[in-house]
């Protein structure tokens, strides 16, 4: 299930360090608004080209290109629907389904700093009150960290670094 | 500390369904590649303009531009710093640091999908050993959600739903 290969590179002007980083190999095949935008409906339960054009008011041919790049990603799987296969829908493949707390988290967020009124909606876990909460945790302690409380670590050591 | 208005709007092409949205209006705010990227940069320490440029190889004006949107947007800060203050630092604001979540997630989705070797680096509880975990979590009984445990409850209603 992990590590399938990269499909996209970084941009050519991004250091040997931004080539060692998760975050910016995430944001390199999925960190655009409307890529992200793309999955955020796609996560509401729309499937098909019409309806996630509609909600988000996308231009048709960006809507085909972030549709594409994320089926070739893996983020999303194209399923033939209809008579002879011949409608298309979008469901989240397992990598897709990985983002949910990318999504949460950006979620979280809006919720706080950008929506005066508080949200419009929210996620919860079925039959249970509250909204979903996004937390970073350790593992071994169980502590919810703040990012004060965080420390780097590297892993591997790469040739370049002195 | 919560509900600072939002100095961005969503491009004019959004539809009304995407304005009330907080992953959009988040994304809307940093959700580029350059943006996101710099909050990354500040978050592993780096404060001033050339350790940043370096470090990510960004272009010294596509960087300007990033770190005078992030102010203005309230995620960094501009700190005066040197003889006469005469030259600047950039900090996390109270809203950056709640980004956090959003940089953790997005470094656990390329750990898995993106290095195929595995990670260079991990975030740890100072003194634990486990990489931090960025869990979906229910508040009310504590479980751990899946996507597919979640359901979207609407929190106010809009004039022109049907």
């Amino acid at each position: 299930m992990r590590n399938r290969p990269p499909v996209a590179v970084l941009p050519s002007t991004a250091s040997a360090s931004a080539e060692r980083c998760s975050v910016l190999g995430a944001l390199t095949l999925v960190g655009d608004f409307w890529t992200l935008g793309v999955v955020r409906s796609v996560i509401h339960g729309l499937s098909r080209f019409g309806a996630i054009q509609r909600e988000l008011g996308i231009a048709t041919n960006v809507l085909t290109d972030r549709l594409n790049r994320l089926v070739d990603v893996g983020v999303l799987e194209r399923v033939s629907r209809g008579p002879y296969g011949a409608r298309h829908e979008y469901a989240l493949s397992a990598a897709g389904r990985d983002l949910a707390p990318v999504l949460l988290a950006l979620k979280a967020w809006g919720d706080r700093h950008v929506q005066p009124e508080g949200p419009w909606m929210m996620w919860r876990h079925g039959g249970c009150a509250s909204p979903a909460a996004v937390e970073v945790r350790c593992p071994d302690c169980g502590a919810a960290l703040e990012l004060s409380q965080l420390e780097s670590v590297s892993l591997r050591e790469a040739p370049e670094d002195a």
